[in-house]
């Protein structure tokens, strides 16, 4: 029925739309709308947007961020320290920390972390270009930027050992009470974690 | 910082896509990633059906419904009942409606309801034109299907004495429980109004 009143064009829309995360199938209807009734003003440039970032975002073939050039901008920037080179599994945790500002290295996106569960073995990984790039002279250190979650961590250990050859310190970031984090809330590995690795205040 | 990483074209993807309902600037951040993820699958033929629908989509003249043809599939489906002319506020109300499959008459969308608060009165809804079909030989029946809100019962009071001159019934959804309710849940105006309707088992 509601495909035959609002017709099959709007219909797609609103399911491409619901295929976004965080838009079920009513706020999608919600948000089609919405666009169709600010027309100009969302409609257009949104459209636009979509086309342009069709046409000019690729793949950093060298550390897999996402950019309009390729090399990205991190890996072309001259201010950024060659010798370090943090380990994500995703584009998101590295735009994460490019928004703390967290440190000043090159990156390497894995694309995903190892989970037997979920079939994703090292082959899914980007792990070979990462052993490689970590074999160049630059290179002092290799920070696991990775979840502390299962998957993370056997990611994180699988990595560790394919560097034992490299001439690099592995690293990982430290365990530890969140800004802002009440400790009552906060699970006993943490609050032991954050208690070893106490500093001068 | 975020920016320069990103580069200005998914930043302004993440922008417009944090103007939809239901989306804020986190979710915007992770659906624009997953457009980008997923290029050929969902950027593309969402970036072709915006385009589609900027092209096609337009406003029925005579009631108001959003649709690729103008008058609107509903205005010219002969089955229809034109008898029955349902006002609603929102083209949403709309979709809602015919979704029910509630009613088979032809609509009239308002566009919004009388809000004094928000500085809406009658001159920005589409009321005009509705007292024009109200007054039309072949309608018999106009349907209030507005909120059972403040506003929108201020608006069916206020076209209920516009109305008075033509020769047609005016009628309003019932009250009463929602089917699935608990009336453990429901206010007490809801629960006169149920009482006072009830119906024959």
């Amino acid at each position: 029925m509601a495909s035959s009143v609002t017709g099959p064009e709007i219909e797609r829309l609103i399911q491409l739309l619901a295929r976004l995360p965080g838009l079920g199938p009513r706020s999608a209807r919600r948000a089609a709308l919405h666009l169709i009734k600010k027309r100009e003003a969302l409609m257009a440039p949104l459209t636009g947007a979509l086309q342009t970032a069709m046409d000019r975002i690729q793949v950093c073939k060298t550390c897999g961020n996402i950019d309009t050039t390729d090399p990205c901008t991190i890996c072309t920037d001259p201010r950024r320290d060659p010798a370090i080179i943090v380990v994500v599994a995703d584009v998101a945790d590295l735009w994460a920390l490019e928004r703390a500002n967290a440190i000043n290295g090159l990156y390497h996106v894995l694309g995903a972390t190892l989970s037997p569960l979920d079939g994703i073995g090292p082959d899914d990984l980007a792990i070979d270009s990462l052993v490689s790039r970590a074999h160049q002279a630059q290179v002092k250190e290799v920070v696991l930027a990775l979840n502390a979650t299962v998957d993370g961590q056997t990611t994180a250990h699988y990595i560790t050992d394919l560097l034992q050859d490299a001439d690099v310190k592995v690293t990982r970031m430290a365990h530890g009470v969140p800004v802002g984090g009440e400790l009552d809330y906060l699970d006993e590995g943490t609050l032991s974690a954050a208690m070893r690795q106490r500093t001068l205040f």
